[in-house]
């Protein structure tokens, strides 16, 4: 069945939903995203990423047409109309098409704001229980890695790689420290029990998911240290793990096919993925 | 007037040419592009680009759906379709649409391939006498910029400061060395007469044009130094000029406000524009 999706007012059957060429995202990655994680048919941490869509738009002067209402009434129409229960929402936002191609762009013109849904098995992925296989991989990426935008051919072909090589997803490395994952971001938990993942800056994603948890680690009883960690540290890991929207918290097993651990899920990945699910629901909208 | 423009094996008029919101090259910059020349309705340095265009094809795996030939021919039809005298010809080349969006990639898959054309005044252009201003600026890009691929947001970002500065366009920056320009190859002349330019590697793009003008400076009788020059070397220098496929060379008479030699276009960067015109229309299919 097609899914609906909403491109610029308008809830179109996908194959009838396209952009100009001239388009911005399209001939410059001109653009900025969120994906939303839902749930039950409600949405996960929705306030959180329109907050850093918001930012993300302040950072490339790029103007958001819509209120937090708004959006979420998009939101809510594509999730009735595709009957979504669990899965995400991707929302794609450029800065428009001025009609040619020209680098600098002009103020005023109107942006090109595209939704669509995905039904994805979220709550019970089997990547759960398995966990995932990582590779080491050279963090090529420009240093605005807190915007989030379309420029996604490093990802793209990082987890091409990891593909190729019998593994699920990458960790980037640069300057012999891990930043983050593929499309997520990643932590260790160390012999004594510490989470430990990079700090914020302008090297990595401010994810929604890492803000929640690290609060929710709190409840647990769980230290977190925001530091840098080599590849190394990593391999000689008690626990390892990613979160992001849509993998909420998935442990990570193997790295460069070294195992982590006793090479299976970890408790506190696994505990504070529960504790998340269980608060993220209570709060869904 | 709308202008002809090449889809996927078909000439649209410019407003019907649209993607589908899953190309990936709108939803992950997951493509490559090319510009070239057009001057008395040909081609300039064409096969230079489709080699680059190739090379860029082969680093990220992207099926090229054209021979040379195939390709000219397209570029010749929508030449003549569009009555184009001077100008240039976009090409653009996606890694398709597998009607969702996953990061990794599926072998097999349609490419789409693009062009249009641009008329612009490129042997008379004002900015020839003139000289351009430039401004240095952070280079804050991905790692292979040999690659010529669509994530331009840092040079859309750059272009954009520089015209907020009252300049024309930016010198990036990293390390303290000159990298090239916001969409260009950038030089000096020394006091003592030297053109010297970056050497190529990941950092930069390797410029058809930037070729070609090396082999001309030679007949000039000009050396050129390739090494790394700092923007404090720029300030001091004799002349400064950027090179690319439309531009050919333009003088930069001002980087930061500061007056580079007597502040008006260079003898070295008129010679060498003057040579390499006559020289690519010699050879223009």
């Amino acid at each position: 069945m097609e899914r609906t999706v909403y491109l610029n007012g308008e809830y179109l059957l996908e194959s009838q939903a396209s952009v100009s060429i001239f388009d911005r995202g399209f001939l410059f990655a001109d653009a900025v995203y969120e994906v939303t994680a839902v749930l039950q048919g409600k949405l996960i941490d929705n306030a959180g990423h329109f907050r850093r869509l918001e930012r993300s738009c302040r950072e490339l002067n790029l103007t958001l047409p819509v209120t937090y209402q708004e959006l979420t009434a998009i939101q809510h129409e594509l999730i009735a109309k595709n009957g979504l229960q669990e899965g995400g929402i991707y929302l794609q936002l450029t800065r428009g098409n001025e009609g040619d191609r020209d680098f600098s762009y002009s103020e005023g013109v109107a942006p090109t704001l595209m939704l669509f849904t995905q039904a994805r098995n979220l709550v019970n992925n089997p990547k759960v229980q398995q966990g995932i296989k990582v590779i080491s991989y050279d963090d090529m990426r420009w240093r605005r890695r807190d915007i989030k935008t379309t420029s996604l051919l490093p990802a793209c072909m990082a987890k091409h790689a990891a593909h190729a090589a019998n593994a699920d997803d990458v960790w980037l490395i640069e300057d012999g420290y891990v930043t983050e994952g593929g499309s997520s971001n990643a932590y260790i938990v160390t012999q004594e029990g510490n989470i430990v993942t990079r700090p914020l800056s302008n090297d990595i994603l401010h994810g929604i998911t890492r803000a929640s948890l690290i609060t929710l680690a709190d409840e647990l009883g769980v230290t977190v240290e925001e530091r840098y960690f080599t590849i190394d540290e990593a391999y000689a890991a008690k626990e390892a793990f990613i979160s992001s929207a849509t993998t909420f918290v998935w442990p990570v097993v193997a790295i460069d096919d070294k195992p982590i651990g006793d090479g299976k899920p970890g408790h506190i990945a696994l505990a504070l993925r529960d504790i998340y699910i269980r608060t993220a629901q209570a709060m869904a909208e």
